[in-house]
């Protein structure tokens, strides 16, 4: 935890940038950041992690340390916030890691596996299990360090203009969906599709495509899919619990002195639990109103999700033997998440079904 | 949000103390706190999450504001911490609301109600549905300033010498419990008993008492029960996630400048989030440990959970007749509990079933 001696190390590195340089010669410089998100302004969770975080940096710093906040496409575009993250371009992003497989399949693991860990498992694992330390060794190879900034929770899996009876149902389904959950849907027969947010709804009244998955209730109330696709199938079992990511410059991170770089780690903490909470305070009245506007709830059937199952953990070996920062990553979530899994069955799994089972059979009657 | 017009009132106010005034005069002022809690070190999560926070805030002040940590008993009892920070006699003080319910039943739901809310959702009321703008309100009345310092997420009902098979088993024992759900066990025939942690082991093994509870398996393998009372029950449906309370003296609160209180919402924030991490990567290899040492896992009867249930709403029934307070906060934490549990069954709760389902059943074989 401790950061002086990183800092100490980068004030020893020769060619650290003029800009930054003022940062080291002292203790509350003044200084102004910028970070690129991979969202609009629209989605006010997403990017309002970006505003809440910028904000209590700020305030920490009565004002010294400003980081001004753009939305997606603003200074960079939504899908390559890393990069210029990575380059120096920006000093910060916020982005889902995994929107970066294409460069290297260990990016999944900042984000979210086919069916991978929940919203407190992947903070238990990235803080206190050791995953965040795997995850900053890869991103070191591109100039980045990660650190979480909030999570989505289980996503929805998606609006579909006919039900989803069974596996024989997603035969050539045209489906809005990415990343390796497309990749696994795509062995059931389903056609990937990528399409913006904002062409969803004309694809979807067209009959371009036949289905689009995008996040839950909250956003996805906002594309207003429940009349020209009112099946709502979950759960998603590609984003079981999505994680934001905060990348910043590594080489502006190892200038900044150590009371900022404190402050930047305590701020991106608590902005994640803030949109966590945001998205749980969100979500269930979203969902009360899209049910309103015609969604139909329906869960997905077990033979997609048993075979999406197997699908994703065959996936798994052959990325694992493909490439060792997969595989070594992967071996050691994979082993956090069996092990943390029995504990959830018999703790707050047990409890959770418990409560909802009282509050649909109202046992206070009884 | 913006705490700079509190701050403008609480400058405005006669009478402030000498002792604090000089935060009043510059905006990074050198100031020491003591923070009391109501945990021994030996709970290193508990008590941990003090150091976590004090180790922040003296971080992001480059050390001007120091917090001195002090176990419990240290200079306040265990169980007047809050009585302490709302004396002024601390600044500050971490420890469960609940255990104050003497004062005042509305200091339950600080911490957790039987049935009540789960870790998200206690967080998601208190940030995000307004929770926490409530419980400040009425702990104002009592000269403290609230939040929330993590949560341990869903506990253990406790260790028992003899199976509980079904209702009639609770009849008479003697059981190490308080609060609310002393309570409502005390109405299904079980004695409860006030023992501190330290006694709890004589008292199992002489058989003084017949059961104990206390937390999870991190914290509950300290006391090495397994051997003496190996009927490990869950789960405890009087903690489906309890909150831990950061109360500040609120008249101290007032006169920190804006910055300060910035850095103290935001640490707390961070501190919360990083202690329920704690205990998620912990549990589950302390809960192997205990069942190696003769731990056996046993989910409380139905009859038993459908009877608490009922005796916990007709209590609180109850308790809105006798007390304003408790009915104000107690109707809305009810229906944000009705309205998330909806959204709970068909997200996080099914997705986590079905990824204990699919391992424990080894879906990637089929």
């Amino acid at each position: 935890m401790k950061r002086r001696d990183l800092f100490k190390a980068a004030a020893a590195v020769a060619g650290t940038s003029a800009l930054a340089r003022p940062a080291l010669a002292q203790s509350t410089p003044s200084i102004t950041w910028r970070l690129a998100s991979s969202y609009p302004k629209s989605l006010d969770t997403l990017y309002g992690a970006c505003t809440v975080f910028s904000s209590a940096v700020s305030e920490a710093t009565d004002g010294k340390f400003k980081i001004q906040v753009f939305a997606a496409g603003e200074i960079v575009p939504a899908l390559q916030v890393a990069d210029a993250v990575g380059a120096g371009t920006v000093e910060m992003g916020q982005t889902a890691s995994y929107f970066y497989i294409g460069k290297d399949t260990a990016f999944a693991f900042g984000t979210a596996l086919p069916w991978g860990l929940n919203s407190r498992q992947q903070s238990a694992w990235l803080y206190r299990a050791g995953g965040l330390d795997l995850l900053n060794e890869f991103y070191a190879r591109h100039g980045l360090y990660g650190l979480p900034l909030g999570n989505t929770g289980t996503q929805m899996g998606g609006w579909f203009r006919r039900e989803i009876r069974n596996r024989a149902d997603l035969s050539g389904l045209k489906m809005r969906i990415g990343g390796l959950g497309g990749n696994v849907l795509q062995k059931l027969g389903v056609v990937p599709q990528q399409i913006g947010a904002g062409d969803i709804y004309p694809a979807l009244e067209k009959g371009t495509i036949d289905a689009a998955e995008f996040v839950g209730p909250y956003d996805d109330e906002k594309l207003g899919l429940a009349k020209i696709a009112p099946y709502y199938h979950y759960p998603a079992f590609w984003e079981g619990g999505a994680e934001l990511s905060l990348f910043i410059s590594l080489a502006k991170w190892n200038e900044l002195p150590s009371s900022y770089q404190s402050i930047v780690r305590t701020a991106a903490q608590a902005t994640g639990h803030d949109m966590q909470a945001r998205y749980d305070a969100l979500n269930p009245q979203a969902l009360r109103r899209v049910v309103a506007a015609g969604a139909q709830l329906k869960p997905l059937p077990l033979d997609v999700l048993k075979a999406s199952y197997k699908i994703s953990h065959d996936m798994y070996r052959e990325m694992s033997e493909k490439n060792p920062s997969f595989k070594k990553i992967y071996d050691h979530q994979r082993a956090f998440q069996k092990d943390s899994q029995t504990w959830v069955a018999i703790s707050d799994l047990n409890y959770d079904y418990l409560v909802s089972t009282a509050i649909q059979q109202k046992w206070e009657n009884d």
